[in-house]
């Protein structure tokens, strides 16, 4: 119980303003006339009180006075004016002659901050958890959503960035904070609630809150008054701005507040915001006034989470270019079938940039009252660096960036390069949202290339979805993507791992020799044309493999380990890799359309197609595709890149993007 | 355990490098000749392995290849030389017929990256939580100590600002490391052993080593070999180095490394530390190496740990000024009594600056296998700003600081105003340390005064001795050590808080007052004298104090509930404050001495001599300080510092500091 010590004065009558829960503790001895050895006490009907050491003989008026004599005062209901009760401590001497008399005067009032601590949307009264917070479904602690999309259609920002609020619709975007007050109409004179945060606080949240017909009378805004008659939301505290007054409105009344995150999580934020109350009282003359009461909620703000392969498609998104016309037909006609939208993001926005894997990566944020898709927007910036900020910010889809000073971007900070796992349970560890993956360089090379700090640093401290660190360096492009996806399965995990695996592919060409079709023809028709023989017999190519398959292998240890994956999980498909020469060093680019870097609509894989050699009038590698995937209920359809992706060192999912639905899963609801 | 996948070759034989305790994985089916469809396995008598699916009819030969047939390798002994065993399997087709062999030549080695996991001094051999860390008498996980202090004693620097180790005493203050070999004298060729930390490690840590007769051997280090031969101990990773290979010492051999952290815990930096040691075999021609083992072990930098009244005292620091010369005498008698040392700090080093105990804060750093005192300077920086780095900093005395960049240092800053608890539990939660108690504004202002962040970040950050904020800006000094401090009680919870209490100060007035002895004086013989009666009609000075009773009243609420106090805990003394108008506001300075401001060690206490008014001889102040303080076994020792401190607005405790020895309880330890 919040305890508040507390004078008493035999000079004077005593005002005292409490507040409802809280108990006030007097020290009977402080302020008694030094000859006291007997105090008796008298007070109103809705006043209680305990004395303690409890008297031994209750039935005397007067009580012996000891050195620790406490006085303790609750009250249980609230009063109609102030002053509507009384208490009076009366003191004696030796021969219990009255030499004293204290009177307190008192005020009850109910007074909390009220946040949806429970988490069901709606704020319920003083919540004795409101200002903790815990993780997981027995959990409790309110949430809020960092208002990152942007209401306004012209002069577009991050709503965010705007200490006013310009549409009300944007309250939405915001957590409601409510001040329930029960008591008289006004406080004695004086006396002032004030909310306030810390500077680290305000680094992260803003409040806003309705004006109201007591606005007038709080005389200390000066300035600010002018806004509040401009607008009908004024900030109460936030940037720059830790503490404000707050109009007491008396009687039985609630003032709403809405609260706006600002920042996400990251290394030097841990998400946590606290928001205080406090009532204060005059002091003397000159004095600042001191504090009697202070009450506080705590939120966290939501992650920014990251949608698996496995979620339902909403929309595709592919660049258009002056070259692949058949591509973007393709693509059209997948969707088509999975009943998805497709967004083409045109030449003038994308000035021939088409790696739209690359400049930006879907997710979400959620809370209990409001959800919607936000965009991570990767250092890369190649040229279309402005399509995430032009084109997709706007109502409810919001924007996140993270751009490095000190550090330059390289080719791992593109975002084919940073994907999620489904849902998974490690060892007993579930994540219910997956875990991020990226891909780095590995760690005892000096001089290799990483994704960002800056970026890295982003997505740990998200924390929902603790991110995976695989070795991609080893690839020219260095993306994850290149060797690793993941398809739904109806059965196991409800999915498996596609590894890229130059065994596999190899088994596919011993097969084919050792059946006949050794002159059989891969990109049979194109100028790259090449004899399964002339595959098989190439040593140099064969010893690139072993090393592919070496840096692979070493990945899907990392995965099974980290995924809690068994062998029956992960499918390997045929693919052969080759090595280039990358300024110094060796690095790997796919020898053929590179399968494994699919689009993966539902049931629904649009694969490149990777120009095998043909049995029969059938090409062999789409054949091995299919009767993996086909078990699983997946269909293929095989999409032809070759020209306008792969020979340009990317394949479909480089060049194409897939805004999902976010999981059921509430993130607040993990144990972590 | 461990698990490595391994490629098997019909084509020709693999050699591979296995570390005992991991598993090597073998896919049978990835890399059989097409037509296989049974195979069979021949090993050494030392090489382990299991079948899955395991095969029906164990009694034949050749087992049936299927789709998902795998081979696990274990071995439990170490090569005496490369190579020295063999797997072999044999592929069959339909008819038997043999139709491929792959052949494995293996080497087995031992191999553990050590630390003093458990906590008892030794680096012990491959302990199964060395990669992790736990708080907590069950818990584990090696410790690091910041190589704060400083070994030499000309152009002194703090160690971890240098890259190299100058005196061997050094080595004392660095956790031990110890790579442990057993296997063949050399590893195959192209085999590379190799340390590595990530980027954000590379600013917390660095790893040395002695040099080795084989480090001839390593090429790659070019401008390193210089360094090599000046000195004996070089390093492997730290600042802008991240990895660097190791030596391979071969046979059974430890090699020795040593660890220094270079930085406290911070807001940026959990205090978390993690090394690497990877084991990596050559690839193809002109490809990067790929790696085949992995070890790593974890670390945690001791917090900075402050000392409490309670705990001994072993040397008190004061400054010499050309006005103390009888203040300085008194220390040295408490100090002669209490048997510990004094140091004072001379005119030419303070410059006239005697608050040493606003300028520093004596804590320290524990390990399992060292700990010394270490200074924490703070940013206060008057004219003492050179006493901590030029005369505490020395072979095992560490320093530390925090410098604010763009905030302005207050009064708040100064050390009078950190200060720590003894020992509590506060509603089942322990605190064996203490908790950090600092004073800030009140958080409702928002002209208030504060602790710098960088500060109070710094000290939040240590976590084991979680700090509290009480509200000290009501004070024109604004340090908590003008209300409060704590002494040693042999009874209930080993302590008692002592708090300033103007209406227990009043009470002790009026007593005089009905005792007739109104016209007793204050400041007697001081140009200050005022009688009894005139300080209690003082009514401007009365309301005064009931505002300071208030602020105090509302830090003991604090105090009471942040420490799980009960009354009896708290010693209300008898001291009077005073306004005066501080620019624009009006705050608080002790009206008399203020005895709480004391100097406390062990059962002696050097309070500031208050002047009261006499009865028969004896200040009554006195007397009454004394009847609080003797029942709890402690001595008051009054000290005149009236013109030197007191009217410059310090006393005892400001003018002096004290270096206690460390608490008996280890960090680690504690539950967090
Ligand atoms: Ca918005
Ligand atoms: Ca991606
Ligand atoms: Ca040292
Ligand atoms: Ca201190």
């Amino acid at each position: 119980m919040y305890q508040r010590s507390c004078r008493l004065d035999t000079s004077e009558a005593t005002h005292v303003v409490y507040v409802v829960g809280a108990e006030l503790k007097l020290n009977l001895v402080r302020c008694a006339p030094p000859e006291s050895k007997f105090f008796s006490i008298r007070c109103s009907s809705n006043v209680h009180y305990k004395v303690t050491p409890a008297a031994k003989d209750k039935n005397v008026a007067a009580h012996p006075l000891t050195p620790n004599s406490l006085l303790f005062i609750t009250m249980d209901t609230v009063s109609e004016v102030l002053n509507d009760r009384k208490l009076s401590v009366r003191y004696y001497g030796e021969t219990k002659n009255t030499i004293g008399n204290a009177v307190l005067h008192l005020t009850a009032v109910e007074m909390s901050l009220d946040v949806d601590a429970d988490r069901d949307g709606t704020v319920e009264k003083n919540n004795p958890n409101k200002a903790s917070w815990m993780w997981g479904p027995k959990g409790h602690g309110a949430i809020l959503l960092v208002n990152c999309d942007s209401e306004s259609g012209y002069f577009k920002t991050t709503d965010s960035d705007k200490d006013e609020i310009s549409k009300v619709s944007d309250l939405q975007d915001m957590s409601k904070m409510v001040l329930r007050i029960n008591g008289p109409p006004e406080l004695p004179e004086g006396y002032k609630l004030s909310m306030h945060i810390s500077k680290t606080g305000s680094e992260s949240v803003r409040v806003f809150r309705p004006q109201t017909n007591q606005d007038g009378q709080i005389k200390k805004w000066g300035h600010k008054l002018l806004k509040l008659f401009l607008k009908d939301y004024i900030m109460v505290v936030g940037k720059d701005h830790l503490a404000e007054e707050v109009p007491y409105l008396g009687g039985k009344s609630e003032l709403q507040f809405f609260v706006e995150g600002l920042r996400f999580p990251d290394k030097d934020f841990d998400g946590f915001i606290t928001i205080n109350l406090s009532l204060t009282e005059p002091s003397a003359k000159g004095c600042p006034e001191t504090p009697i009461f202070t009450d506080k909620v705590m939120f966290h703000v939501s992650p920014w989470i990251m949608t698996p392969n496995t979620l339902k498609p909403i929309e595709v998104f592919v660049c258009s270019t002056d070259d692949n016309y058949a591509f973007l037909k393709s693509i059209k006609n997948l969707t088509k079938i999975c009943g998805c939208k497709l967004k083409v993001c045109h030449e003038y926005m994308n000035r021939g940039d088409r790696w739209i894997q690359d400049e930006i990566e879907f997710g979400y944020i959620d809370s209990p009252h409001h959800r919607f898709p936000v965009v991570l927007d990767s250092p890369r910036d190649g040229e279309l660096l402005d399509f995430p900020y032009e084109v997709l910010l706007g109502p409810d889809f919001g924007y996140v960036t993270r751009q490095t000073v000190d550090e330059t971007v390289s080719s791992l900070d593109s975002f084919g390069n940073l994907e999620v796992s489904p849902p998974v349970t490690v060892n007993g560890k579930s994540y219910p949202l997956g875990r991020i993956i990226i891909g780095v360089a590995f760690p005892t090379t000096t001089q290799g290339r990483n994704m960002t700090k800056v970026v890295q640093e982003f997505l740990w401290a998200q924390k929902v979805q603790e991110p995976i660190a695989l070795y991609s360096d080893w690839l020219v492009v260095g993306h994850v993507d290149e060797f690793m996806t993941f398809v739904p399965a109806p059965d196991r995990k409800k999915f498996r791992l596609l590894l890229a695996s130059p065994d596999a592919g190899y088994k596919v060409f011993k097969r084919l020799q050792n059946n006949g079709y050794g002159k059989g023809e891969m990109f049979q028709g194109l100028e790259e044309a090449i004899s399964v023989d002339d595959i098989l017999n190439d040593k140099q190519l064969q010893a690139e493999n072993i090393y592919v398959q070496n840096c692979i292998d070493w990945n899907r240890d990392v995965l099974k380990k980290e995924l809690g994956l068994d062998e029956e999980d992960i499918i390997d498909l045929p693919i052969l890799f080759k090595l280039v020469k990358d300024k110094e060093e060796c690095r790997a680019v796919a020898y053929y359309p590179d399968m494994v870097n699919m689009l993966v609509l539902g049931n629904q894989l649009g694969v490149p197609k990777p120009f095998g050699p043909q049995v029969k009038g059938k090409c062999v590698l789409e054949a091995e595709m299919c009767s993996l995937m086909e078990p699983l209920g997946l269909h293929c359809t095989f999409i032809d890149d070759f020209a306008p992706y792969h020979k340009l060192l990317g394949e479909v999912h480089c060049g194409s993007n897939v805004l999902r639905e976010p999981s059921t899963f509430r993130w607040w609801n993990q144990e972590l």
